[in-house]
């Protein structure tokens, strides 16, 4: 593919912050152009009435996901940020829709209406929950529900590039992990590679800004209950619990179980994770350090901040970023490592653009080196 | 001394925050009458000019510490809002200066110039750290100094009503406890004493309001830094730790070692403190929760919330409340503790408040029964 | 009364901010008893589940409208915090199911079913925006629909007390000013009646918190819409625009027409006004400083601020007072006013409460000296 | 020069937000390579020491002005990001330290030890407020000082892009316009250009975010004083007042006064002007927004928005745009414009950065096509 040539790319969903913070990436992307967006409430409408920062773009009105055209629209990469139930039927609709080529391997009986069409190869980022989970019996566990899309969730890729960059470059469909497993996994997964923590007593405390919330209406989103105001929600039986837990697992090779405790804080965007973990027997905080240190070496999103400097949510704002650090514990034989990231961006939209230049071939980096904001 | 008579207070250190927020809450108590107020570098002014919030108030200028005539201004008592390290140095010259009956019993030589001066009782709320400490080897070491008044120290009553009610009513000097060990020993005290939860793996997250850190002039206080960001600080090295230790071991009867990092939040007024324990064999959430309502059942400021409810800093804004709640954590044998508290009143003037009404046996409560502030 | 007798008081709409703000002002008030509150939506619920900070006070379970019994609950007072337009009808109605007094005077036939009944004389203090505006085309014309209780409309006080205190004290029934109105009037009616300001060109810039917009589930409404953001709404054709334009004409003894611009700041709560006026020939600003010190002179919660001093929100958080100042404009022949209360308080629930000082004989200031809340 | 060729750029006063700001933009801008960056107190350190979210670009470390040897470091572009007053005293000290053109025309007398010298044509942008008034007793009278380079400020072009382009294509010292001024003159310019407006009380209410007080240490900046709070500021003597009059004295061909009220509102970024205008006889908003949409028509950074929709700060968040739409007023007569920039920004660095595109010969939008950051 050329330098200057544009990739096709749709965005389902496009209405909710996920979806706004994509567009605000994607409008610069230099290899993208945005031929699809789709809300439902509000179809019909052109995004910047909904988003008014995004005023003056050149972008589709938003149409009804009942009425796109998915042969006419002819996408190279589709981005879905519906909610959680509702991305598994939508994938696995337009993966019928477009006759597309990984059904062949899924599906032994090809629909008859699409026998004859050429097959596609449409690629899928999902930035819900539906294809995060390779247990089907924990999706349902956890989700109150039977899966309903299990044959695709197997293809499925989960979309964490420092961790599985080879798998997403040849992936269809690619599952972007949730923003505090992104945080979590960051911080543990070179440390359980390496054998230097261990598995027991993984203690998570996790604070969030409440555009996380998404923009649904309810009360406890509502400025005045937010602003000059703090507190822990979904206290021991957080969804993003069992996914942290698989990925950890794999990186540990055994069971890892953890306790994890999100924190609503009066800020738009950011997160910060503090973790507390167990060291193998006579590790110390500076080996823990040293591993990640080598770990990102070459990882362009990655800081592992020097001496004792403390991640901060203002150090990646707006950015694709995550900055970690390590401390020794005043309880001998624990560390605390503390991560930070942007949720709308490496916790979410901007991690789904990395996990697009991968599967495009595009540079890596590419509509990503926005420096931070801050102030 | 009957309901309308009103005891002569001074405030020492009345130009910062714990300053500003003691004058909101005595301007009000009926018992009260506010007759002198100490700042250095405003010395001179009227209080309405540092504080324009407190305008209109009848209330004498702020005067240099070395400017009070200690005999003239005939106190009942002193709140000392002064800052570490100097609030032992004031507080031994004012016993002395008064000829306080406190000395008597600590110096063998009165000075001369007391000699025949009839001796005062007036008492003393030190709400700085300098006498929460009862080990001046550790005061030391956190602290990086030699303590100058380890006599006086010695009969400093820790001003934790719920723990320490007896004492304090007889008590002359009360060493007010630090905002963060206020939730924390109230979150864990009972516990300890009712030998539900173990001495080890104790990790404390706490998170904090801005006004904390008090009015002085400090980069990483000014707006543009702490709006929209969060950061974690003092991680393994902040002096809460030892005296929560302190306190927890006093409690367990045993030496109780903890892991305690404090955040930034971006807010004027609030803490939060998650809590994560092990639970004794065979003890559940319940338990714990139990042991709780139980200790707190006749406590006018502790509150155990109903079910699942998450403890949240509106809940008790510009009120000396403390509201607990207990949650089972997903590691077995481990619980969750969540303590919210308003930084400045439960966690430092009104808890010195409370302390006053308990020395000069006024009813507990008095003036301290405003409702929260939400919105 | 004497002093310890409490009065029985009912809040109708108590689960919006400024029934939550009423009750915090009304639970330390020495002379009331709560014994009503209503909610429709929230029927049944204990107002602490609706605002967890209001846990643990001795307060009635929300009730619906329909299912009060008038008789039975004999209250002395009702606070009407409900939407507008509903107001009206309830408040008709209630007059009507006790036999009140204030209708004799208006109907000529009573009820057949109230006719044996004893008049009763509960007072009725209203603070949507039903009962504020004299004239009944006005109303029309601006809320879009026929008053459906213009004989009560007509016995509706004003309730500014600074303004119209002794028609108060006489008063069954208080129509509270908006928000907006309260700082607009107390800058302006004392510099109308003076003669000191002319009629055109009064503009009149506005900045409020959010909690004015209620707790009522919108968009706009959301943290991450109104954090780090501000903007204008309602220019030109604010609702509040005639109830002020009412009230300076009166004052000004000819038609005043002003240009209102309100603003929504990133603050819960805090209101504050710029207002550009221009001057009688040969007055200055000093003229108009001279002109509100010397009216508010005696005022409890009305301060006119020494030398150059700004207004500020944070002077007046949570508090009934106003705070003003005078400046020269740049303009010749123009000044400036500032005008700072706090909108859930001066602006609604404290000056409710001022109101029922007054019409009940209680000292004015009765439950409303706590001291603003800074920080 | 070729699309990749890189103009070496210096930035003297980085350790600023505006210095921040500036670097934000730059590090992605793909004709610019930072070689300089100075500060004094923070000399010697890197600048990802003084804003972490820096860390990781490569950039030189921050060096004291003294000690930049101006022949070695061979700037193309010079950005003054200093304090008043002094950006006149280095800016001077720069020309002629390089042996400036610019000089030649103004100084009769070359120094000595430049006379061999080649000479450089250094394109300076000075963002402080030295050079923009072109009246230097109008400088005198509002800054309280002599200006100290009368001359240099003799060939400054003010640096409204909207206004100046052509000038400043070609000009060697570029003052770029405060941050109220850019908003009040994007607003008023072309109405008086079109003579739609009268001169006479002109009224401008502006709101700003707290970036634009700086990074200095006052107790008004801190958090806690500008949390949940706004005030306004300057009233009657803000600086910023003659440079508005300036321009639009000009523009009106006449003099112009204003009335202009900043005040300070508890967010970041972003800044808001609600200006309140006299229209010509028989002139209607509409007419004013129709110059408006006319004269902005091929604009890159200016919009008018559609319909009733108001500027909101959120809508240019981070970018380099202004929003602007014209309302009626209540008054007859009148008209309401409103206009919201982002302070640092199109306030500040990014049109600094857009003068350079011009001052370069490079697309005037290279580098700050960044979609505005909401949430």
């Amino acid at each position: 593919m050329s330098d200057t040539a544009k990739i096709r790319v749709g965005i389902l969903g496009a209405s909710g912050y996920t979806g706004a913070d994509l567009v605000r990436l994607l409008v610069t992307h230099p290899n993208v152009e945005i031929v699809l967006l789709t809300a439902e409430r509000k179809a019909g409408l052109p995004l910047g009435e909904v988003f008014p920062h995004l005023v003056g773009y050149d972008l589709p009105d938003m149409i009804a996901l009942n009425d796109i055209e998915w042969s006419a629209v002819e996408l190279d990469v589709v981005f879905c940020a519906l909610p959680h139930a509702t991305s598994q039927e939508v994938i696995k609709g337009l993966l019928h829709a477009t006759g597309h080529s990984l059904l062949d391997e899924l599906i032994v009986e090809t629909p008859a209406d699409l026998a004859d069409s050429v097959q596609s190869e449409v690629k899928v980022i999902d930035l819900s929950a539906d294809f995060r989970l390779r247990d089907v019996d924990t999706y349902a566990e956890w989700y109150g529900r039977v899966h309903q899309a299990v044959d695709v969730q197997k293809r499925a890729v989960y979309g964490l590039p420092e961790v599985y960059r080879n798998a997403i470059k040849d992936a269809h469909l690619v599952a972007c992990p949730g923003c505090y497993p992104t945080a979590a996994l960051l911080a543990l997964v070179p440390l359980f590679k390496a054998g230097l923590i261990k598995t027991e007593d993984i203690t998570i405390d996790a604070k969030s800004g409440v555009s996380g919330a998404g923009r649904s209406l309810k009360e406890t989103n509502l400025f005045v209950e937010v602003s000059e105001a703090m507190h822990p929600y979904g206290i021991g039986n957080h969804r993003h619990m069992p996914e942290i837990e698989q990925e950890l697992s794999i990186a540990a090779g055994s069971d890892v179980r953890i306790s994890f405790t999100p924190h609503l804080v009066p800020m738009n965007r950011g997160e910060l994770e503090t973790i507390y973990v167990k060291m193998g027997a006579s590790q110390t905080a500076a080996d823990l350090k040293g591993a990640l240190v080598s770990f990102y070496e070459d990882e362009p999103f990655v800081t592992v901040l020097e001496g004792a400097a403390a991640p901060a949510t203002r150090m990646v704002r707006g950015s694709n970023n995550c900055v970690l650090n390590v401390f020794e514990d005043r309880i001998e034989g624990r560390a605390i490592i503390v991560a930070a990231i942007d949720n709308l961006v490496k916790g979410s939209s901007g991690q789904a653009v990395q996990n697009m230049n991968l599967m495009m071939g595009f540079d890596e980096t590419t509509g990503l080196l926005q420096a931070p904001m801050f102030p």
